[in-house]
């Protein structure tokens, strides 16, 4: 078993309305800063420990599905590292 | 000017205590799931014009200074690409 750590980035699909970005954008701008768009996402950082890359990608996946992202409104995307 | 992506990764410093990512993990442990540790962030993508790579990045620490990150529990990170 290698300790890894397995990096879900749950982001808002495209079409999907971001309010808390949308307030942080004006909230930026009323600042002085110039953007030309803001997105949020959430992201999580799970310590675990499997016997290869493919297997803590595949359960970080599963984590995903069922908890961590709404499948109706969310993408995700994992990313794996040796912890 | 270039088109840049700055993403901005906001984090609890060490020693803060997460409520989100203790309900989480517990969550991910009652479906079953074996963790050892997981760790919430929040995570902006700002599109913004600037003159070099450097300049993006700079505005995006500014931005994380003044409004997206609070430093007194905060730690960020600034990575920037071409969009």
């Amino acid at each position: 078993m290698t300790a890894y750590t397995a990096t879900v980035t749950v982001r808002l699909k495209q079409g999907v309305l971001d309010p808390e970005a949308e307030t942080t954008k004006r909230a930026l701008e009323r600042l002085g800063f110039d953007l030309e768009g803001l997105r949020s996402a959430d992201r999580f950082e799970v310590d675990l420990d499997a016997d290869s890359p493919e297997a803590a990608t595949d359960r970080a996946d599963e984590m995903a599905e069922r908890l961590l992202a709404n499948p109706t409104i969310h993408d995700y995307d994992v990313h794996v590292t040796e912890r």
